[in-house]
């Protein structure tokens, strides 16, 4: 672990879409190892942000940049969460242009993380620089990999902040979640994810001699069919029901008069918020061992439903991105997941940022004025958050 | 096809321990291609019988040799059955002699084929050259392709024997049929046997978006429970229950977060003589197209089941048994398939050999004195069969 504070403070507002081209010229395919991020601490040094700096991890998900960045010490305190990482471009060649040369075309900033999402944290810097955040702080929660594995990524850089006493009071993600234009969506909820593996232990025979053997395959079956029979809820106002994939089936076994010896199945759930990974688990656990003893599951709850009433923190989001486009958002909790999973657990959590459609794809921009029009909102959502009357 | 007839006619028997070493001494691993069958010709027209030779197919599963030979043209026709291919033998550093060279220790005789089935072959012949067959037509039908896909080998033949007017009235198959002591158990039946693979189609897709793809499983799955939830029988005096294995899942999808495209299972049913085979392949079709038209089956009847009814036929074989061993055999219709499946469409049909448990095993071996007994037991047969009541 390296970890240096630096507290220079100045008044110098950077311009967001020169410091969104700065950011993706350094290509920081997942996971980000500090190059990215050096550039981001300087600029937020220059916007009067403390930085803490921090290299977790080992091989083969590791070493992992993260920085942790807050301009004041009270509250309330606001944070920002974004990634320096970018998945990678694919074949330069089917690109427009360079991936990492962030050309201007036609309007459009064109390179990989455009969109998701080096332009919205600098617009994030630049709306922090400009607006007066009165008495209260302001934070920047960035990780390095946020497109890879992330065990050495937000998780760990939140368990820091709770130790160090930087735990916020709000969280603004800026993964890009509008659809068409830009402030049509914001998300204040995602699902949770889980996967399983079930396995059943057989004994391994001749077809026809079937009471010498223990064919794993019809246990399977009746426990498949038992988790899939189950509605797991009809979903509510905001979200969708949650749902049950069986992923992938396999026996590998290549010969037709022999019974196979084991017999494996994958899983994956989707839950919102009426469940806990914990409980989908034990759920699973108990329809497989009710079939037979021969079962055994194994489950990663990779992140659970996540949900922010709609209330006066989603109010001030939209109302900013109404001042600012004239439309308002669509409040969601569809799409997959995100670090909101992990932030959910410190303080409630609304993802809002560019238009998404490009991301991951080869191609990836965004509109020069989108990102402009961006930063007008974060600091739409700053100065409201921070008027006299909150503080 | 290469086929061609001699009437040579003679009464020199053959000793049928000295023709089992002869036979096994030739490597005749399947198929076999014509090298045991040379020596199986001289003895049997040394016998009196005429031999029509054929060599079917092309690689890779042929070209194979099969043999027919009979001694009389008339009525009443009983036919023997067997085949002069054998399985490998394995590491030859694990027998105790070498696999082929057939040697006698303490009274056993050890090789690849002395029990399944050369020995028996041999028997056989010596049964016929020294048994008087009156007027009626004794017959020897012998592929080359038993242990393997037999494509051309038994089926083959039998349909050029319809069409020579060579078909028998009854027919003994010479496969091990005994458990631990020559002659304690014959055949009368087998179940048969019907390989399905149900394929279904779906769409791939993202599992956080089930409702842009089709994932096939769930139908997969509710089709494997149907089937395996049906009780195809219980059984009845002579047939153990009917019994459905699935011996194969495959989907082949290693990403965890994707929705697969299709979904593929491989099942085998031991059918009694309560069912057909195409019937079951008909109720697995309508069982699976019901769940779900993106469903295909296809499926392979190797064989139907066989039944010889207890009365005469079996009577006599138990009676020649008893004569010979002292003991009655058990009339059984248990354990795998054999030629019988194929044989049974055109006459009465009944196994009854030596002890198989060393079959397709490394050591195979069989008693010198099993050999000269079960000669005496198919002589008793054929004279049996060729009464003057019976004639």
């Amino acid at each position: 672990m390296t970890e240096g504070a630096t507290g220079a403070r100045a008044a110098r507002a950077p311009d967001p879409v020169a410091l969104s081209q700065a950011l993706i010229r350094i290509p920081s395919v997942t996971p980000d190892t500090g190059a990215a991020q050096d550039l981001l601490a300087e600029a937020l040094e220059a916007a009067g942000f403390t930085v803490w700096r921090h290299l977790w991890g080992e091989a083969p998900d590791g070493p992992v940049a993260n920085l942790f960045a807050r301009r004041g010490t009270a509250g309330p305190h606001f944070a920002f969460a974004g990634h320096t990482d970018v998945v990678p471009p694919g074949a330069p060649e089917d690109w427009p242009g360079p991936p990492f040369a962030a050309e201007v075309r036609d309007g459009l900033l064109i390179g990989r993380g455009a969109s998701d999402m080096k332009s919205a944290i600098a617009a994030f810097v630049a709306a922090a620089a400009r607006t007066d955040t009165g008495a209260g702080s302001v934070s920047l929660i960035v990780t390095g990999d946020e497109e890879g594995p992330a065990t050495f990524g937000t998780k760990r850089l939140l368990q820091w902040m709770r130790e160090e006493g930087h735990v916020p009071d709000h969280c603004l993600v800026g993964e890009p979640t509008s659809q068409a234009a830009l402030g049509d969506m914001v998300k204040i909820g995602r699902r949770g994810s889980v996967n399983a593996w079930i396995t059943v232990a057989g004994a391994q025979g001749h077809v026809a001699y079937p009471h010498m053997a223990a064919n794993p395959i019809p246990a399977l079956v009746e426990i498949l069919q038992r988790l899939q029979s189950r509605v797991l809820d009809e979903g509510n106002e905001w979200f969708q029901p949650s749902n049950l994939e069986i992923t992938d089936l396999e026996v590998g076994n290549p010969a037709h008069n022999v019974i196979p010896a084991a017999a494996k199945a994958r899983l994956n759930i989707r839950f919102n918020n009426q469940h806990r990974g914990a409980d989908l688990v034990h759920w699973m656990e108990d329809t497989a061992t009710s079939v037979t003893e021969k079962a055994a599951v194994e489950a990663i709850v990779s992140g659970e439903a996540f949900f922010t009433d709609p209330g006066p923190f989603a109010e001030l989001v939209a109302g900013a991105i109404e001042s600012v486009t004239g439309g308002r958002p669509d409040l969601s909790t569809s799409g997959g997941t995100s670090d909101a999973r992990f932030i959910r657990a410190m303080c409630p959590v609304i993802e809002a940022g560019l238009v998404g459609k490009t991301m991951h794809k080869v191609g990836e921009a965004v509109a020069v004025r989108d990102i402009e029009r961006l930063t007008d909102i974060y600091a739409a959502i700053l100065t409201g958050y921070f008027a006299p009357q909150r503080g």
